[in-house]
């Protein structure tokens, strides 16, 4: 038996920042699917029970559940000495970069993907507003990676793992060719995507799928 | 001179985080109003010069530039010892809450306030895909305060007062009668405007304004 049990569903970027923080750690969780799909999170016990915010992914860390990815990530960071950045200047960089995640990309990224791949018929000009949002959110990342290996500093941290998480999925799903439209934040995607233990999204966490309205 | 010095424009809510949290601290800062309306933080200047994110506020501390709202509230929290919650638990509440406003409550109403009261035309698709949104968000907060005084503990640290921020304004702008509606955001709406040196918005930060399309 781990300590820690990640309830998650597989297309939850969030849910995938804990799973990878973890692994990248040289931790083991128990995944523990949830039927985020048929509703779970809406429900009333959900939010009385679980998670009054009603999100997912929740960590169970010895019997304690924790909920919101970013929070749990410093904790994490702090825990192991990974992933934190190097000294006082650098983790106000990583906070500052962790809240315009949560923020801008990670936030336009999942919902617009949400809505384009997994629901039928998404509002036209709620998509062209997202993605007009997301490009901004996509030029401010591929100038500032532009001339550095990565966000803060010259080694990963958890605004890397943050700010990686939704860009990890196939791109038939937000339907951005990065190698193509933003090159330095590809070429940092493999930076990434080479770190020891590092595994990809459904790799980490499979399980029952949403249905996908993308051909 | 003070050592403070506040980029910012009247309606920015982010802006207010700082001015409040600041004054509730008891601290002189030298308002700086910035051009917002006029594009000055798409410039190329702005960006390469003054923050990459191309956002406002900024926050000249002893002449160093400082952005994003919430790291700069984590410092100043720690600075002068208030609004930071009692103990670890409470901490890691704070960041928690601080993240979800981020994340939804600040940033769904700062969008839907700013489409709806300062652009002419909206798109109404996106204006109730915001609302929608918003909506499930003051609905957790007004759950979440239905029995307690403030966000974390019982006392008021820098979670009321970034996910005050939006909400303080004239209820003309964001068109959000929260007495009606979210009576128990409305409680701690008064709760938080009772603090010693509390102001509001437009007193704090005065200036020329945005247009409003909102009659």
């Amino acid at each position: 038996m781990t300590a820690y049990r990640l309830h998650y569903f597989p297309e939850s970027g969030n849910s995938y920042k804990l799973a990878l923080m973890l692994t990248l750690c040289g931790q083991e969780f128990e995944p523990v699917w949830t039927d985020f799909g048929g509703g779970v999170t809406r429900t009333v016990e959900w939010r009385e029970k679980v998670n009054e915010m009603g999100e997912i992914p929740v960590l169970e860390d010895s019997g304690v559940r924790l909920t919101q990815t970013a929070p749990i990530l410093l904790r994490l960071a702090d825990r192991y000495g990974r992933f934190r950045g190097g000294d006082d200047g650098e983790r106000f960089e990583v906070l500052r970069w962790l809240f315009w995640d949560n923020h801008k990309l990670s936030s336009y990224m999942a919902t617009y993907r949400f809505l384009r791949a997994f629901t039928a018929s998404p509002d036209p000009h709620v998509l062209a507003f997202l993605r007009n949002r997301l490009d901004d959110c996509l030029r401010i990342v591929d100038r500032h990676l532009g001339d550095r290996l990565f966000v803060v500093g010259d080694r990963p941290t958890v605004a890397d793992l943050s700010m990686i998480a939704y860009l990890s999925f196939p791109k038939e799903e937000s339907g951005y060719d990065l190698a193509a439209a933003y090159p330095a934040v590809h070429a940092w995607s493999g930076r990434i995507a080479a770190l020891p233990n590092w595994r990809a999204p459904y790799g980490l966490l499979p399980g029952q799928r949403l249905r996908s309205y993308v051909q």
